[in-house]
């Protein structure tokens, strides 16, 4: 129980990851969940419940309390990521550039409305280039109207 | 020539093109490039070259001025893009939500880098689905490692 | 056509309501719509579509021009408010004292999810009462819950 | 008596609540106040007497230590709640869509002045609907009229 | 008509003032209201109706013009003061070294509460001292309780 | 002696008093200085000489490491008060409304200068009103008057 | 009359002395008025009284529409300079590498209070020194002890 | 050797001087440098070398830990000054009034650059005076010009 | 004369430029000055005499109003570059990821002081590589001890 | 294993190394690694493998904690420099006042693209000059092209 929140839990499972030689693969493969999800999950941005947090404890051989704060809610709010990190910019940097493209195609091609953020998934994929591999993302999410009322 | 900007071009194309209801679909197919790239383009953050400038002058009807505005240099800066808009926003918060997974996999998979913003290409498709249709962004950026010197 | 947009449209009609003397209920009765989603329709917050354009420009005596710029897209940033006003304030002030008691009532009786603010109505009442009357707003959006992938 | 603070007896109500499996529902029919004003009272957002204090204390077995910081002042500053949390910020967005509407409609069925956020209540439903049950939040404040002077 | 605002319309009472030679206490006094009232709602902060607004227009020799502007509603946001300029900036010191202390004194002389900033007024005297006359500005306000609910 | 200053003297006076059930009045009548002067100095905005410290740790029975630490020189830097906090956001509020305001009227009444926020003193009241008791606050500065060289 | 603030009156006294070659000291010598003084004076930052305007506006060969506007109250926001600018930076960085240290020997050499900045006056000279010449600046400002009430 | 770094060994050493009653210059006179130099120097702003250190922790009384903080490398970010501290804000505001007139003196009796902040040194001095003894802080920098390259 | 600034200047001069189809390169030249110090005058932030604007006038045929503009004193604070474009970014990033260590190696390899930012020249060279080519920008700057007094 | 972090271990680092009298240079020839970078790897801005971390534990005599520290991945945030310090500021202002000259060079001589921060290295040299040594710091990134897609 204790002190621990999230945050701190996800640090430890990064900690004894490294220490196991363990992948994010690996883990998702061997709890049958989605690597991108799980990654996620264990940093502490999605629950994780009881049956997963104790098989992700047996894994990689986490503390109790680590397998008891994981279990707490997900903490989502801006502190969870630093967007000054160079690989977290990028991805600031490409929703500046093309932000307004995709508010416009999403007009136009759905209506008024947004992508969930919500009801969305996201796959993670590296893709082998004779000119340099590539990070291909994909980002997933419902179509959401505006209504009248 | 002229005071307008790129920005300026931009409004000025989305309101010929609402004008004379052709999409951005179509103004990618008639002009032979992709439909995320020439959108954007078009709203001011990529390059457009002499040729293109009058094939979509031509198109939506511009103003000679228009035309010409359209040839300065891209402008990618913070003021392109309002994050607080709610369509955008989604995109913000699904950096916020997930680049700390996003940055452990590109560490895992690839090593100590980054995806590139510049040697980068997206994709966008509304994707049918039985529960309401889907909006999927495909980012596709060259890996690039850190050196050591 | 022009150079109006949105905002200078709302302001527009602002205008031509206090000159006319007609109130916001009577636009949305004359019109057929709900109150609450007029008023922010026409001040520039959601869509409004060639018929009532033209319906409001004769109730008020619109200019074409304000008639025009009504129909373009919404305008949602975070300049369409200023939060520092304050009759707005008194609402930032609600979510700063109650956000925290509200997301532990969603978590609770909903599960891991948020309160769409896409999927959402809301009304605006006034209730009498012998101490003072009451301003009662109702918020009302369909439940979403993150998923699991 | 210690270091403890309201945010830090907060955070220990929410541990033992869940360690208990009682809902904020029941807790609030258990002393008999409203769900809503009880939820936010013991996250530290309004003043709880030793009476309540000491009925939480034993309906969830708080540490003492517990039981006597929930009697401290409230706090509701900024810090008391992350409102880039999801949750929380679509309570902000709906005051960025809304809240210009909101001001307007005050104005004309009130006059010149503001829904009281201190004379104020809120109320949280779940509402069933076959397209997704929906989360209701009732604002009531008390309308303060500026005076003259 | 037209586009002035309450803000320009303000500046022009200002300058039609200074030309006048008329101070903010005469205009008061002429028009059988509050001296600093007056200056506010002249400045953009109070609603003035037509009765006012041609007293003040008589007096000052105002354009119709501003007339007409100074009956629209009141601007309360953060852009009507520049709280950097000095003579305001020892206001915000005062609240920096007070504030605690003000609230304690209203915790503790009347409970739960604020001291209303909509239920207010507020009176500037000028105090004659040996040492250097003294400003002596005097708030008043309604306390307001929070409810339980 | 120690790590405690001045900020944590006063929240141990104040946790003190509460546990004596001794007023602000009730001190200030005992060491003989004003009100609001020995509230704002407890709480660590004004100097506390030794004897004074002294006599306030007598009657609160304060340990010696905060009679100690009160006598450290007073802070009244930005974070001595969270402006957020709704009983002194209207104070920000009152600046908001009424600087323009009453920076016109010194101007006017005074000459070009300033009211003292240092050559100052304050009068705090509770002011009974049949509509509902009133927080009387009264601002009493020296005027300082900018000067040519 | 007209349109033109102080600051706007100000770039045309520069760029009017820029036509003309003359000093501020030379204007200050044939005003009588100090340099420093005369120079944060017509920049707009301390009132010019008709006389001055006048003289000024002879010597400058200044329109009738800028001698107007020099006469309007002074401008003293923190919009009135640039702190970002390399030359004014370096007074910031100033008070940011010495403030601690000028506070402590405020506290130590005069008591609990403050250098006025509006009992103030300022020089400026250029040193000369065979290493380089010198900026001399000298502050001086009324000592203002916080008061005892 | 240990954890402490310079702010906290200032720390030491202002405690440790209110301890002994002896006085900034005093200091300066034992050690034989000067006064304005030595504090910014042991408050942390300025390197120390060991000769000085040993010297004031003899003179002082400090420990060992706090002598050999001393002599780490000083720090002069932003977080050394509280620039809303009454007394350091005097400055801050020096710098907003008369930042412009100093930029224009600069530019006319040196040419295009700056006062250096790094080659630079300050004096600190009472000033008797009938009306009230006054501040003066004399700034004294070389100047710098930018180069043509 | 006239309302043209430096940045406007810059502008025209980029315009002129490019329609002319001359390069920095060119220009500098052509001007006897260096490629990056005549690229950085000419866009505002350095200044230009009455010769280099004139010949720069006559080979680019701008309008005299840029030429009499060019001549103004440069401009050089925040608003003269956007830092969140992305290659200038990358430069901001630069001295994110390496201003530690270069702090380090300045106080390591010449003591306790700075790179001047004034006594300054940089060098831009393409530099052809067979894995593509790079950028080589070579910053050059005194070194500045801080003095002792 | 533990809980230091990189920023911890680099100023473990930097408190062996100035105990030990050993350079940066000196590291950087022991463990045949560029100067800059193993001075950015070691204060923890690039990844260090086992073997460096051993090697540079061995010569400066670091704690087994802190060798273990400088394994984990490098931190590139925005907190692993403070750009207010005066030698890092100084890089700051340069980014500022040459920025848009570098853009400017970028694209005439490169096209649409940047320098990458990625594939980047960085030379540090001191540069002997009889009017005062200089600071020579070479910035050294492949030229990345934005794709049309």
């Amino acid at each position: 129980m204790g002190e621990l929140g999230r945050i701190e839990a996800g640090r430890g499972v990064v900690r004894a990851k490294r220490g196991k030689g363990i992948s994010w693969a690996e883990i998702a493969a061997e709890v049958g969940r989605g690597k991108v999800w799980v990654t996620a999950a264990l940093l502490g941005q999605h629950p994780v419940d009881r049956e997963l947090a104790e098989q992700v404890g047996k894994l990689l051989g986490l503390d109790q309390e680590i397998v008891e704060a994981l279990q707490l809610p997900p903490v989502r709010g801006a502190h969870v990521v630093d967007t000054t990190e160079p690989a977290v910019y990028r991805l600031e940097e490409m929703v500046q550039v093309y932000g307004s493209a995709i508010h416009e195609l999403i007009r136009e091609e759905f209506g008024d409305g947004i992508m969930s953020a919500i009801d969305f998934e996201m796959d993670f994929q590296r893709v082998a280039d004779p000119k340099g591999d590539r990070v291909v993302i994909t980002l997933n999410g419902k179509y959401l109207q505006y209504r009248e009322f």
